[in-house]
């Protein structure tokens, strides 16, 4: 690829904490010719630090691309304990592949750091940030550094819900409900926000047909993320008696791919970061009743079909 | 009527803010053989309490009910200050009719004790409390006498919001946000509670055509209704590209009288107190992640035809 | 007496939750010729409300004056769980004296109604409210009947710390914690209110010597205070190694009677109602920081000697 | 200073925001031979970054220390925004001294990561921290690298209130009330913390024979010391009528100089961060109420005239 390519192609960081949602949004990063992967930093979130992090490295080598660093972020919430999430993505976060040991080894350079360092040496509004965990990371690095701010270009991100209530609580969605106070300072940075919630997310739930097509893809990615979606399905199904579970993560790089199949709203959103028992809810100004400037363009509507034929056609490419 | 008559029909009491919408679950309550309606009570909310204890006067003796006393309760709230909705329902809250001075005289009696007295006389799990506005007065009445909680059959309040986002906050439905004190009150007292919150009611939108039917049935009652609802139609029509407005609290009265044409699940439902951002929201813990005990019947889901023709049938015989 | 002597009397409310300090000052006031004492009403607090207004009418009686109506207000706070103290005040709140059962039968009316009806015949700023318990039967009134406001006089409450600290948490005083919500109505009302906290109330300790003289006093009243007086000492004696225990209550109706004795400053006063760790926690702005307008005039210096001897002289003379 | 002298001294790290009283604890600690200052870190506080950097150059350059290496820290707090105190510390927060610009540069390595890489290269429960300005640092530190916590060996901080009331808000201290979330973050470590709060700050109020003293001992530091202190002692002088103002900074460092001067006692301190009234509140368990385990030597009593003593004494050294 020439330096001209590499122009065209929309920097990214992701910020993750795999997850089976988390590793699909991999997949579908790491071998789009639109999007340059500068690096990916992992935060404790569904599964602790220790496991995300070597799960970021397991996916990154799983999809060819150990050109691509993987970093260690911070392991809990910026001002909460951590809360994890093991009753649904099982032990490992990505149960569902089969496990080796990445030859990657891991980094020393902190994943903030990473952060700082790479949009302190981008350009004004060069960087799009990608968290699809809690938004520790984000947040440590803005308030560590805020020099960076006017580097980033956009944060599309996963998180909160507006018309579907919460999951991990009946207010509160989990990424937003883990660290509110990291969600509390990226919503008042000042950059543009597109935000992925339950609202959208619960509208791309896959079925056993979807797993069934990209397992039939039989490359070693296909057959992974197959694994993990048949795992990551178990939970929904028993719930909420689904046929299977929402594709919360990848809906970031989806947008990023293929905007037009996404509906947005440009809304206020403000985070609950004073009480227990809505703590981690977004206030989504959806109908403008506040009057408070849109801060955030929030999805709140997946052409799905369409969503699961990116997706199959991306993991194909493997 | 005879005294079996009497005994067989359903006691109740109204405590109410009209609001077009409570006109209407006036009327509807009022002409229904299988209610026995014992009194009126008016509480501060849509408009103030000098406007809802008129407007009740004049509602009941539209409806030919002069044998039903109206009562004034609370004028605001038990700890927060009076937050009104004139913007929605016009200065008089009933705009749309043609207005009287009622007949009826004013009530000495306080409201709250009305309820007190009442309950009082009655036998255990005998009386049906229907609360449309906010939960003021029913809430200082536990607080005042609590002896009087074991003999509500159950209450049947319009309030609340889980899949609907709120209406006067983004996070919080009118009646709860104004007086959240009192929601919290009335939802730990421990009776039955049936709710009917935004989820539902937004799914009983009028149209021209059912207010249209509404007029032509010709009697003064049907003709007041369909000028409430032409003028109650016009908030949602500008804002939320509706045709019509939604009929929140006729639901409580429609659910007395057809149960089945509601869908409702037992959960746990918490009121927000604490935080000035989400104040008043209900915390529905519709998928049982809390692992607290229902304390709430949730409507989700309503038959919109058959919840129309039961208003229009029962307009058509006054 | 005759009528022009009566009417040169300050009329008052008094509304307590005995306690050994309520009972000292009920005892205060109900031989001051100064104070002509409506009634008084009793709420949940130091021990359920069955044991504090049967106290009442024990005091009331013991202090012959069965001409005052003693009255059953709330069991509990407007919106939280009652909260009570047997740890300090027995198990019947007024330990150290000998029971009996009082002729003085209960009341039927509700002790907020004969405060509302009280005021709603008084004419404007005629009626003094003396409030030494949790606020919810005055706050209730409040709410209930708004138009009795302008009635009020002032209201001399005991409750609240500012440069003491909390005594039931770290951040509050036991009245205000166990009905933060009844404090903020009444610090919100907009009446003069006098405060009577644990800064003050901490520099009126007992000791041995004044209670050996108010037995030595000899009457039936004197020899019930003392003992009342050696019960409530013992728990500071053994928490805080003081040699007896605060007269909180009494400090409001010595006010009354000898207002050069204390010190007081105009401040404002705010209540925490929103966070579970600070509840009840009187926030005074005494040094005038955050620029609100005095509503409290709180009472910060006493000289202790002329208090102990004040309530020495009046115990003297039963 | 030999090797064997060296490791005689106490390891400590100061974070600061000079502030006059910062100054004060400077010079205190910089000549200390008790004390070994690995470095000290500014935060935004007192007045923002920008000048308290520079501040901490120039002072540690007028006490003849520019072996000791300065660090920038964060710009403000972790959560909420920046709220400076200008109206008490002047434009520069240092008001009083001769300007000049430093000949040490600025230092390129963030303060929190100073704080991170000496701690981890330290042997465990090594290192002392000194902060006497918000502690987000400290806090930032905890939460990006939370393996050096067993490092430290204790946190001896300036912050918070207990019987003396607030100073920026009726309930809240300044340094804990700029950032809640940091002190939360820290009052919640695990490690030994000594809190010098108001209870004891306000215990050492100069006063014009002090400052005369001070400035009579004729070397550079104790002219410009005394200059600050003139223009620092007007602020309270004119609120309160003090004839100085209170030494809250070097607290810290006469307590690691002359522990017998302080009383403290070992408490439970919670941080209130959910209420906007209370925020910053340090809930203190004086007296023990709550039953949760002490984690914080709370001092509360200082013998003033040895304080002074040793305050003169080590200017006089310089």
């Amino acid at each position: 690829m020439n330096k001209s390519d590499e122009n065209s192609k929309l920097p990214i960081i992701i910020d993750c904490d795999p997850g089976q949602d988390d590793a699909l949004m991999l997949f579908l990063a790491l071998n789009a010719p639109e999007l340059d992967v500068l690096g990916v930093v992992a935060c404790g979130g569904n599964v602790p630090l220790a496991r995300t992090e070597l799960n970021c490295r397991i996916l990154v080598e799983m999809a060819g691309r150990v050109d691509v660093p993987v970093f260690a972020g911070c392991e809990g919430p910026m001002v909460e304990q951590l809360f994890t999430a093991e009753y649904l993505h099982g032990e490992t976060g990505i149960d569902g592949i089969d496990f080796f040991e990445p030859s990657l080894p891991k980094n020393e350079k902190h994943g903030v750091d990473f952060i700082i360092e790479t949009l302190r040496s981008a350009e004004n509004e060069e960087i799009t940030l990608v968290p699809t965990g809690p938004l520790t990371n984000i947040a440590m690095a803005m308030r560590k550094a805020p020099e960076i701010i006017p580097k980033i270009k956009q944060i599309v991100l996963m998180g909160g819900a507006c018309f579907e209530g919460g999951n991990v609580t009946p207010s509160a969605e989990f990424n937003i409900y883990v660290d509110p106070h990291a969600a509390d300072v990226v919503m008042r940075c000042g950059r543009p926000i597109v935000m992925f919630g339950l609202d959208v997310t619960h509208q791309v739930m896959t079925d056993p047909k979807i797993v069934a097509d990209i397992r039939a893809l039989g490359n070693k990615v296909a057959h992974a993320s197959a694994g993990m979606l048949d795992f990551f399905g178990q939970y929904d199904a028993a719930k909420y008696s689904e046929q299977g579970g929402p594709l919360h993560d990848p809906c970031t790089i989806a947008w990023l791919l293929e905007p037009e199949m996404f509906v947005l709203k440009h809304c206020h959103v403000t985070i609950e970061t004073s009480s227990k028992l809505t703590r981690g809810h977004t206030a989504v100004d959806f109908w403008g009743v506040t009057g408070n400037q849109p801060n955030v363009a929030w999805a709140h509507k997946v052409d799905r079909a369409r969503f699961f034929a990116l997706l199959t056609q991306r993991l194909a490419q493997y």
